[in-house]
């Protein structure tokens, strides 16, 4: 462990993020909200905070190994999560405890999109527009974690795309593969923000909240300016554009990289990821839609229909926006949408959940082993694309989804522990390590209610789904630290 | 497959069955309670079937194959639960619909313990005497299945005892091998009722519900037959018995013939499965009981601890009887059992759920997973007892893990889109799949509520869980209807 090359990339880290509060705070100037100094001593104090830490081992020169990642990732989000919520610490309104300034934060950050916040109408504009930019630069993060980081750390469901699991050389550099892939990664990521806030604003959104939207849907994020959130509007128009470009920021960066490449939209239908999360969807949208009109939830099959499609589209990508209340809607929709929020988006996406690959991988390997059961001694390969996929790969995703499994429990538990309810506590759970935001029971609308325990606890299973469970679980093996 | 060779077994199998209506008709004639005709008509027609079978293939002589063992079983189970229904269809009291009496049935026949039936201490002694009987039937099939039969399929987490799975010989036999090791099983099953109702006699209960619950625990079934279940006794020396017989009858009959074998208690200490097992009770119960006390749903830790303890034996072994409401209780030792469900018995055992042999095997090999991104280039074998488990069974218990998952999630949709609230449903499927009993909500005192589409789904449910899942669903494979 090089402790000491981590606190000098976290102090640059901070450096860097504390420029972050100067959007909102020239929002704050131009709108004169009364939010400049929050944004300022924000500034202030993570500037200062980064440079403490950086200065004292700032000639320190030893490079970052493969293995330091984890600990660099994890400390990433989570030195992050607690800085972004200082501004709305220092500010008066809305006025949130620290847990709740860190909870909206870590939400934010990792674009779950859980908010303790109501009366968002109200708010000033500059902590409005904070939140949404807190959502897109954590959107960044994880599109780069996802493609070029933790395919290093050999974790992540972008295994699959490669014929071996790029089995972390020991001592390769962290640095120069991560700064190219990140620089496309950028582009793509811009140019689909510009995209969507033009569209939300020919659909008839004001500039700024086509711009904060634009932020948290390409993030997969979630987050709005308005506490009926994207019901707000009342718009077919801006609820397409918001289906289309959920769609795209679920689906894997690396494909929209290839695509833009290649100059090919083919290269999605290529993709067997691709088609089965399209598939996924309509299938989950035609039985919502059913649902709805069938249980007479809305007067007509056309508002069973956009409500369902566009419920079905922002929580089984794990966005998280809403035009209904669908946790007042029937048992079985509603469950429908939670439990697909376990899919969430592809792999190397915005979206969370357990990722569509991996889900695919599942089912093909539940697939072989009913066939070995009828052919005993036969060689049954699991094809992926046209690749036949690796043990060590499979035995990845396995034990991927039992420590997913394993720690939804633990969390599930120990939140009816601080005594919520049976299916507050499931939806609590579900809605933040699948980083989608709205729950069912006490936690549809929002998180205010909730005692500050089950907060920490939700803001752990934000960062343990955000992380892709391995990246922090990783940290509590003692043969970790050991050199 | 030969289809015909398996209409002769199933016919020989009715013929036998139809003669487990002997006992239960000659209770209702010593007790004059009016249900002798169920019984006698029940005999007759099941009889009658059998023969009507039989007989037009009786001169079939080809051997059944080893394939032809997953559509034995599947049916095997399938129409005793159907068979057995019959004395519940033809009683006038209690009066059920077919529907409820083949969920009767089932329920008894997997040891599941759901019942549909209120006013249990009114019932007709027959009735009650047929309920437990059923399941010390199904208890004593499940022990033979596990243990012979589907380790020949290679299905079950018997797979693990072995350094290498059966790999199901194509041509072998099924008949030898089961005959020998079934007459075993058979001898410690009924040594062990026969103790368990010595013990509960002189702890005090009648003979007739000695030897009715004897039957129930060592089954791990969970029938009784007064309506407040154990509590009904109030006895902590009753409450005593039941525990250690659940916790032996929750142990592998594997372990139990060969400590008979060897004359060594010390064989379950070594055993790696059965330490894990008491590990996991004792925890759960502390937890419990704590969580009880803190709470203060009892007025004393003394209460606390007995209601603990019982409760976490019996719902974690998946038994299902009650010395207290549980689905009362606060949710977190409420849920706590209901997950500890999923765990079940040990291989092998009268126990449901996922068996605690496949835990441990999913958590080390998850172990396994996080040490790799720490030791990338390292081999790590995962060890059970004192050998590594080869890559054929890890896979094999992954795909038993996910099909579980899958069928509980897509059985929890369908019960919701029956009606039933989210947390019914879910507790109704867990405690059903899981072969439990006693669920949460609407389903923590009895299924009768249910709407019948429901019950039926739940029907599939005990089946699926009983038949570890993997036998069952081969049958929908179309591979395995070709040649
Ligand atoms: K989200
Ligand atoms: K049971």
């Amino acid at each position: 462990m090089k402790l000491l090359a981590v606190q000098k990339v976290l102090g640059l880290l901070l450096v860097v993020f504390s420029a972050t509060m100067l959007p909102p705070l020239a929002v704050s100037l131009l709108y004169r909200d009364g939010a400049t100094l929050a944004f300022l001593w924000a500034f202030a104090t993570i500037l200062a905070v980064g440079l403490l830490s950086w200065a004292p081992v700032a000639r320190h020169q030893r490079e970052l190994r493969l293995r330091d990642g984890f600990l660099v990732v994890a400390l990433f989000w989570t030195v992050l999560g607690l800085g972004g919520a200082l501004p709305l610490v220092f500010s008066s309104d809305p006025s949130l405890s620290i847990t709740d300034a860190v909870f909206e934060s870590m939400s934010g950050l990792t674009t779950t999109g859980a908010t303790v916040i109501t009366g968002l109408d109200d708010l000033a504009p500059s902590i409005l527009y904070y939140r949404q930019q807190l959502q897109w630069l954590g959107g960044m993060g994880i599109v780069v974690l996802a493609v070029a980081v933790l395919p290093m750390l050999g974790v992540g469901g972008m295994q699959l795309y490669r014929a071996e699991i790029p089995g972390p050389m020991k001592d390769a550099k962290l640095t120069p593969r991560i700064t190219e892939t990140a620089k496309a990664l950028w582009y793509i990521y811009l140019g689909l923000t510009v995209a969507c806030a033009l569209g939300y604003r020919l659909a008839g959104m004001s500039a700024f909240d086509a711009v904060g939207h634009a932020f948290s849907t390409v993030a997969i994020g979630g987050f709005s300016t308005h506490d009926a959130s994207m019901g707000y509007f009342s718009s077919a128009a801006i609820e397409a554009v918001a289906v289309v470009f959920m769609l795209f920021s679920g689906a894997n960066f690396a494909l929209h990289f290839l695509a833009w490449r290649r100059r090919s939209p083919l290269v999605y239908w290529h993709d067997e990821e691709f088609r089965f999360y399209l598939g996924l969807m309509t299938l989950s949208a035609a039985l919502v839609t059913t649902a709805l009109a069938v249980s007479e939830t809305y007067l007509d099959w056309g508002e069973s229909l956009s409500k369902g499609v566009f419920q079905t589209v922002s929580i089984g990508t794990t966005a998280g926006f809403t035009t209904a209340n669908y946790y007042t809607w029937p048992p079985f929709p509603a469950i429908l949408l939670l439990l697909l929020s376990f899919v969430g988006g592809c792999a190397a996406s915005t979206g969370g959940g357990i990722k569509v690959i991996r889900l695919l991988l599942l089912i093909k390997q539940g697939i072989r082993e009913v066939q070995r059961l009828i052919h005993p001694n036969a060689q049954i390969p699991v094809r992926m694309g046209n690749r036949s996929v690796t043990h060590r790969v499979v035995d990845a995703v396995w034990g991927f989804f039992s420590l997913y499994v394993a720690s939804f429990v633990l969390m599930y538990l120990a939140l009816t522990a601080t005594g919520l309810d049976l299916m507050t506590a499931f939806s609590a759970v579900a809605a933040c390590i699948n980083n989608l935001g709205p729950g069912l029971a006490d936690v549809g609308p929002h998180y205010q209610s909730l005692p500050d325990a089950a907060k920490w606890i939700l803001c752990l299973a934000m960062l343990l789904g955000r992380l892709e469970i391995f990246t922090l679980l990783v940290l509590f093996a003692p043969s970790f630290w050991r050199n």
